[in-house]
């Protein structure tokens, strides 16, 4: 069986996006260019690190990566990724609004979990198979990983700014005391990648 | 000239201590052992990190740091490091209470500056003569370093645990939005060593 994984990129100050996330703004008031360009525009520097982002069998999603700042569905939004998502695999995406399943084109389809994060969970172990299942973010959805001691490996993905805000989604925000394993550190001009397993 | 460096052991969460600091306790209700372990009890696997704290010429130091949770001096408080600090060099402590210059063995002398940070950088600077000052903590002292623009090289200790505390003495708060260069990032079982430098 495979492991439960996340990856997140946040700033040195542990932020993963801005309190004020939006459909315009996903990443709400904190520079989204400067957080991801290791990766968009950097990728050949960190080129196993991105690949190893959607090397999975199936992804757990918090509804605000899918969808920020919304209540009810509008059903015309498939998600940020184009009709053929980077996922080729189920992403089951938390949400408190019922939805029905949505295939994407490449293998990709979002499935919405009424039930919890442990069902999520469960349905994604179950789709993985052998494989890893990946937590996708944000923050919040991988701090309630690390709360409920089901998160094996944890990958931040630290970009070189402070964001400097007073509230958002933030890295560890909640977990109580909580000892993990380092085994791995690695920079690029604008990136450092920290990895970290279950103690 | 030298230049001005920081060390700080900080938790996971960004936390160098918490906030009910006192002299039982100096850093408060977070795990001092867990913090600081990779220093005093693995320090051979830490070797040149542990050997590069107290490589300066001269020293700025929080009052905190040398005797926390306190207002007036009590003069028979000498600092945690004994008789023979490790510092081997001037140490300017920031400090709103005036006292006399406290000289100990081994070239370690303690002075108190009350009129600001930009003065005690202004003489540790004087100090030092060609080598660097290090600005030896804590967490506030080196956000103002930060927020001031002064600092060259932050190397931040990373103990491998949440402290999942509220509040408390925090690497990046009120730095506000602030680039840095990464430029080394290595783990060791006990402790993730991150330096960076100004943009």
């Amino acid at each position: 069986m495979g492991i439960v994984t996340a990856d997140i990129g946040i700033t040195l100050d542990g932020f993963g996006a801005a309190a004020d996330q939006s459909l315009e703004h996903p990443f709400g008031s904190i520079d989204e260019h400067r957080l991801h360009s290791w990766m968009f525009e950097h990728g050949d520097d960190n080129a196993a690190e991105v690949a190893a982002i959607v090397d999975a069998g199936a992804f757990v999603m918090g509804r605000n990566m899918f969808d920020p700042g919304r209540g009810d569905w509008d059903l015309s939004w498939r998600g940020w990724w184009g009709e053929d998502p980077p996922y080729h695999a189920p992403v089951f995406v938390l949400t408190h609004h019922a939805r029905e399943p949505l295939p994407m084109e490449g293998g990709t389809t979002f499935h919405f979990v009424t039930d919890g994060l442990a069902s999520a969970l469960a349905q994604a172990r179950a789709a993985a198979g052998e494989r890893d299942v990946a937590v996708a973010g944000g923050a919040s959805t991988i701090n309630a990983c690390l709360a409920a001691g089901v998160l094996d490996e944890l990958r931040l993905h630290v970009a070189p700014f402070v964001a400097g805000l007073a509230t958002g989604s933030r890295m560890f925000d909640g977990v109580g005391p909580l000892g993990l394993e380092p085994v791995a550190a690695r920079h690029t001009p604008h990136v450092t990648h920290l990895t970290y397993r279950r103690a």
